[in-house]
């Protein structure tokens, strides 16, 4: 039986163009392939391959299945869209290392990165991630909605653009909003956000707009918000939505 | 004549395997290669590419160069290490845009995003950045120090992973030291510290240890610097340097 292993695969935003060739080699060479389902679907079908798609929501039972498929000696691939470590499946493997079976820490266990979804969305804008930049994510899932908050308020007061992550969704409709209101505290109206949904993808949809406009829109959990800081501007084009970007540097 | 186009492409960490294929795609429809000189020599030289490398820190004159040669026609690449949104080239072109030609605005400028280096460092150690994160440039050629401490300050009391770029250079020896001090007044000695520098480079030296030792060692300018959120864990292992990883939930 040959040793196991398990990698933690960064899929980027959904065109397979956005793949590294790292990430392309590792899918190449799994046994078992594990994820939320339209991850796994984005993978093609080929003999020796095992797929477990499964729901959102569970990745501790998802981590587990995987390590424990990697002990009996099998070569598994977690797959996350955009890159493992950033809001994704990577810190899920982990935790489940650290609280499972001791043999677990001594398995084969690496992570190919991806191009996550903030900075997908930048390149297809200009460069709003120019200057120093925080990504957050929204979900009070996982951490108490005053966190979330105070966070929010420390990135804005120390004006850094924020990408924020898992922005909205059915069961807390309310809390984009709620961030954006926290914005327009610190920032003017005038400053640049941007909704990118899907980047890459068939459905991709990508808006530019005022933090006043942004606080009239809306958005899902496929959508990643990026809230310019004080210095992020707009290029006005004639030929198509504007250029946005973030100066590198910051007046003394 | 052709129209000419300008593609600002993240190169990745160094590994070829960790570039795209739509920015090995976008490399090889060059006619003219413009980036700082390590980045331009990973590019091999091919028939009909033309290459103007350049020194460190001439930035806008390298983006102004690349929009002229785009503007007379050309289809030009501006190479960058690690996601040209990041620290790097996209920011500057932009600039460039904004306060140059108007008929500069109007041309096909797109960005090739690529592996950052924080993200391609928290892939080889396990989920550093699992949670919210903030990533800063120590360097004050840009920006004051004074905005940088306040930034530091504000994303260790907010309790965010911070990834510094730039951390060090033979100018300001101290900055690097001065942030682990601000750091330590809010974390813990044991929170772990990441100094991973020119990863997935032959030269790749990528260390892990306590915020403590890490206010004794010493970084360059290839370093990318992690320093873990309170959550942030180690779990030691038998067969090699330790895994790193910050949880995803947050007690309340």
């Amino acid at each position: 039986m040959s040793r196991g292993s398990v990698t933690i695969i960064g899929l980027g935003p959904g065109d397979p163009r956005l793949l590294t060739g790292a990430a392309s080699e590792a899918l190449a060479q799994a046994e078992d392939l594990i994820g939320y389902f339209p991850y796994v679907a984005r993978v093609p079908e080929r003999p020796g391959l095992v797929r477990h798609a499964s729901d959102n929501r569970v990745e501790v039972d998802r981590a587990r299945h995987a390590l424990q498929l990697a002990a009996s000696g099998r070569r598994v691939a977690v797959v996350s869209g955009g890159d493992p470590g950033v809001f994704a499946m990577a810190a899920a493997v982990f935790e489940a290392v650290d609280h499972g079976e001791p043999s677990w820490r001594e398995l084969d266990i690496t992570v190919e990165p991806g191009i996550t979804a903030m900075l997908a969305a930048a390149a297809q804008l200009g460069a709003p991630l120019g200057g120093d930049f925080c990504a957050l994510s929204l979900s009070d899932n996982l951490k108490p909605w005053d966190v979330i908050t105070a966070r929010l308020r420390a990135v804005f007061e120390a004006d850094f653009v924020a990408a924020l992550y898992n922005p909205i969704s059915s069961a807390r409709p309310w809390q984009l909003g709620h961030a954006l209101g926290l914005a327009a505290e610190f920032r003017a109206g005038s400053t640049p956000v941007i909704f990118a949904r899907a980047v890459s993808r068939p459905d991709e949809a990508i808006r530019v707009m005022t933090l006043d406009e942004a606080r009239e829109a809306t958005a899902d959990m496929a959508t990643v918000v990026i809230i310019g800081a004080s210095g992020t501007r707009f290029i006005a084009r004639e030929s198509g939505i504007p250029f946005v970007y973030t100066p590198r540097s910051v007046p003394g």
